[in-house]
């Protein structure tokens, strides 16, 4: 008899849980399992705003995939997913075609651009290791460039974050402890250097607690960033952009603009034509394609909503994770043919967003942490992703300590 | 009795020497001396292939004039030298005037595009702290974009460097030492990256030892470096560059060009109305302005020819360095109104071009040497460069060790 196979797409937070809780759950003579990843490395997509502003070398943000697989279990493929043909139970990969019998959807999502002109082609974006990676080099080229008239340039070298959400937030705390470091490499007066937020809500972290938005806009300010609430970005050129508050526009000079307003589904989810919502999947209670329930689709993919709520959860690493163990233990009821699968619950137990290396603010179990105590949490929820995929040695290797 | 004024325009090698020496030669009563430098620091002119490269940080290329400089003897002037107005024996600066009684121009030399469209525009020069250090950013910023398309890109990641004198030859040895280490940072595989040298002259290094030429072509061929000689650049664009060898032309696309061709004299000698050839003015056996002779010019700014010869010594530190110490000695004699001026003869010790870290070619005391041994001859001539300027600690503190 053949053993059924398991498919996997994307090593990300969802991906890579699934993955390493499979092979804990099933044996050898069960399943056939493959993981599919572009890179041979997973990396953590809530560190890299560290990266981004360079305070974390980008090495330290991902590690390899295969050395947390049983080779006997997992075979992992580095390859491009094109497409997905769920009527024919394929997967087209750039190199290779796969067919499954259960499919587990991880890919990730895309940053949204709300198609306003110009992000796409001038805006950098804190999607991953490469594109965080030039971030950071971007700016210390636009540094090093500064300089170059001499010391008596009267220009401003401004860096603008369109968006003030979590990402957007916590890469100005990062980038406002480097920017004196920078300044110091490229010979720059600290005092030429503007940082600006642009946000289109009235607030920053909009539907966060307002007394710890507060706190964030005060650190923030006090380390040299001009918020700009209410504001739209209407579009994006070579040198700079053009926002909008009300009837009144005007245009910023920048050569640093940084994309970090929003994220999309995956446009691989687009081309493989399933019933979806901006690349993303309105799953059922069991995290299953509504048309295919042969397929489940997790992270940033999946909508999920919570009960009686019209907004589905905010796409997070958090609830990722929690998919991608859910869905390792369905898949083992399934194969041992099972009844009574559980429906997935979102265990939220809160939300902490750093401002820098030694501030934070956040609700944990429904408790308000601000400053040290902040972002000693931050660190020990970075830890723990590490530990839930990768256990103690994982931890030791690129864990973060104080 | 008002004491003579003697301003030195440059802390470059040629100011730089003038300056100690005459600190040492002459005492507080018997003249004033300001030294004008448009930076706070002095830079290793011959050193900055390897900043250019990342090789070396810019800070072990650069060290503070100040502290070299006995307070009550020199006045530091930080400003930019705009105009010398010969007639009225006054120096123009950007926020300030100065009269002098005598004048020592050495205010080095300016890269010579010799009219190729483009390359003020779209290349990059190894001419000072700032081009050299974005130089290195560029290199880095183009190796963190080139991955984005992922690791199956087939595009290549194509460096030129224009000219194959010591300069692009130097650059060209830290460089392919380089490689490798923005290849492993920036995960791009070495084989997609081509270096191209392009050389008008039949060979690089034209006027060289033939046999030392040959081995440095071998050397940096066998780093990866293709050579293209008897080959002129004809354009420079933001994607590439136009050559052309007799009548046949081609296109190489590249992001990264470095012109590293020509050096003429200094755009400040144009904007001054001296008699001159390229920024360059035909000094007189003392060092003088022919036209002014209380005018020394010295560096990139002179041009010296040898007895009988047609042709004039190239720029170097070395001629520039003896100069210094020349119009050190002719200045001394003049205070003391002594008579007897001597002529300048260069001694013309050799010269070393270093191919990286461990090798090198040189010509010393009419002796060739090549690989380790003219490696460690590079070392000690960048060492002796900061001994004759500042001595013991000034070695210690950015000198070259093995």
């Amino acid at each position: 008899m053949k053993r059924p196979h398991i498919v996997i797409l994307g090593a990300g937070y969802g991906g890579l849980m699934t993955a390493t809780r499979l092979q804990k759950k099933l044996g050898t003579d069960e399943v056939d399992i493959t993981l599919v990843n572009k890179n041979d490395y997973h990396y953590e997509t809530t560190w890299l705003h560290e990266a981004s502003a360079g305070t974390l070398h980008h090495d330290k943000v991902r590690y390899d995939i295969q050395p947390l697989l049983h080779k006997r279990k997992i075979t992992f493929v580095q390859d491009t997913v094109i497409r997905v043909n769920a009527k024919t139970k394929e997967v087209l990969l750039e190199r290779n075609t796969l067919t499954y019998d259960y499919l587990v959807v991880a890919l990730g999502g895309e940053p949204e651009t709300f198609g306003i002109q110009g992000l796409n082609e001038f805006a950098f974006s804190i999607t991953n290791v490469q594109t965080a990676r030039k971030i950071y080099q971007h700016l210390n080229y636009e540094f090093s460039k500064f300089t170059e008239d001499g010391p008596t340039s009267k220009d401003l070298l401004t860096i603008v974050v369109g968006g003030g959400g979590f990402t957007g937030i916590e890469f100005l705390g990062e980038l406002t402890n480097k920017i004196p470091h920078l300044c110091k490499e490229h010979d720059v007066n600290p005092a030429q250097v503007r940082v600006i937020c642009v946000e289109a809500s009235p607030t920053i972290l909009p539907g966060f607690d307002p007394e710890l938005v507060s706190y964030a806009v005060e650190v923030l300010q006090s380390k040299g960033v001009e918020f700009k609430t209410g504001t739209a970005i209407k579009q994006c050129t070579e040198d700079g952009i053009t926002i909008a508050q009300g009837e009144q526009e005007a245009f910023i000079p920048s050569k640093i603009v940084i994309w970090a307003a929003g994220v999309r589904g995956n446009s691989i989810i687009d081309a493989s034509e399933f019933e979806s919502v901006r690349g993303k999947i309105k799953v059922d209670g069991y995290l299953r394609s509504p048309e295919y329930n042969d397929i489940f689709v997790i992270g940033d993919c999946s909508l999920v909503f919570a009960k009686d709520s019209e907004r589905p959860y905010p796409p997070t690493a958090q609830i990722a994770m929690q998919q991608g163990e859910h869905v390792a233990n369905t898949l083992q009821q399934l194969i041992r043919e099972k009844e009574n699968l559980t429906p997935f619950v979102f265990d939220n137990k809160g939300t902490v967003c750093s401002l820098g290396h030694k501030d934070a603010i956040g609700l944990v179990y429904g408790k308000k942490l601000k400053g040290k105590p902040a972002s000693i949490m931050k660190k020990i929820i970075d830890n723990r992703s590490l530990f839930l995929i990768g256990g103690i040695p994982l931890v030791f290797k690129k864990g973060k300590f104080f």
